[in-house]
């Protein structure tokens, strides 16, 4: 299958699901719940809950049962968003060409439509029903995970030597990682399949970061040069792809996202 | 026992039980586990799980193993506190006779503190082990409890007629009946006792958010005044404790602590 429809078609399952578990624009605190579900649907590629799916299927798993874990990945990664775009972090008024949510609604609305949104997806966590996989991403977002990688970065954002390692593999890697991690871990997986998952995930995390930079010429960009930034990215994506081999053709899909994420343009 | 003692030998269980979970202030990075842990040691009397620890000894519950559940919902307390003080929201300079996390440290570190806390607390839910008790909090303190009832309070603070009762159950009441409940829950209680506890919960809930307001002069009070208020708050600690008598000598100490809350003055 082509990984461009596999990626469309579980983005339509996604939306729906989403649109399933979070809670209506009618429901009191109406504002609350119309800000959640503006930052949820704005245009997100879903990139993170389809490695979820994509993990999972590669570890032999099938059918719907993975959709609270997907959708909890989604929830988490939105609530990182909003809270980043707010004027005491980031100050972005616009995300994917729209308001920002703290611009559309308030900054109070967003800080708690973050906050609800965080909550919600361990809400559905407890739903899917795995204490192990709950627990990891709990530990993946923590001081420890993204938010420890959210705080370094912004507290060395105007230093000449940024640990720019530690951010990558925290910031924007963690999330990718425990995303890939849980779809195997759903499934029942054993450990050779979990960590050559994890490896991968890792891998493409970093690449992720290597071409963000690319695009906004930042990072490491500014340290090792363009040229430089994309012979790294190349050769992780080449060493991720390695760490699917035990998966055979199941992971042709997963195959198709690192080679998505290494020719991302914007 | 006297039920001060009690809370007092509580208390300092708790809080070395949290000096535990929390991350050093040595650990990377440093800054926000410092936030963390500021936040969290400021002085609070713990009420909430030491309510925890109190409805599991209610129900037979012996031992340490409901510090997790019990840790966990004073960590959500604080992350709640910690937002709440933020300069969208209420704009607290001061905590408990200190400066607010955000004026000891920066806006972004208390926004990500507060983040960080919710998230180690469904890690310490997770630990806990029982995913029923998982389900129950994160609906008790998302957008449909808890952070429901802030945006409401929020939105009518300036309005003429507020949906004060909305606000009471949602904003403080939720969080007290779900950390009563979990301690029952984590001792495999029955549904009879479970009901028993959520209803006292409910009512103690109330009872804490009316002695507020006569601290304060706010809410209930403008509505009602002062002796009214009062009148309610004792009819109310009434009706919480005959939802006790189930439990015989076993919830002495939780019909101490809907006492304490009564006689509340600052």
């Amino acid at each position: 299958m082509d990984i461009e429809k596999y990626i469309a078609g579980k983005k339509k399952v996604i939306d729906k699901a989403l649109d399933r578990c979070l809670p209506s624009e009618k429901e009191k605190p109406k504002s609350i719940h119309r800000a959640m579900r503006y930052a949820v649907f704005s245009g997100g590629k879903r990139i993170r809950p389809v490695m979820t799916i994509a993990s999972f299927e590669a570890c032999g798993g099938k059918g719907a049962s993975i959709m609270p874990v997907a959708c909890a990945i989604e929830l988490i990664h939105t609530y990182t968003l909003i809270h980043d775009d707010l004027p005491c972090m980031d100050n972005d008024d616009y995300r994917r060409g729209r308001p920002s949510c703290h611009k559309k609604f308030s900054e109070e609305l967003a800080l708690l439509a973050g906050d609800a949104l965080l909550t919600m997806g361990f809400q559905l966590l407890s739903d899917a029903g795995n204490l192990n996989i709950l627990k990891d991403i709990s530990m993946a977002i923590g001081s420890r995970g993204t938010i420890g990688g959210q705080v370094v970065d912004m507290e060395e954002a105007k230093k000449k030597k940024r640990d720019l390692d530690y951010i990558a593999a925290k910031k924007t890697g963690a999330l990718f990682e425990v995303a890939l991690k849980a779809g195997c871990m759903f499934k029942g997986a054993g450990k050779r399949e979990i960590d050559a998952i994890s490896d991968f995930g890792k891998h493409i995390g970093f690449t992720f970061q290597l071409i963000d930079d690319l695009i906004d010429k930042d990072g490491y960009v500014k340290v090792y040069g363009k040229e430089h930034v994309r012979k790294m990215a190349e050769l992780l994506n080449k060493r991720a792809k390695s760490h699917l081999s035990i998966f055979g053709n199941k992971a042709n899909m997963l195959s198709g996202i690192a080679d998505l994420i290494l020719e991302r343009r914007s």
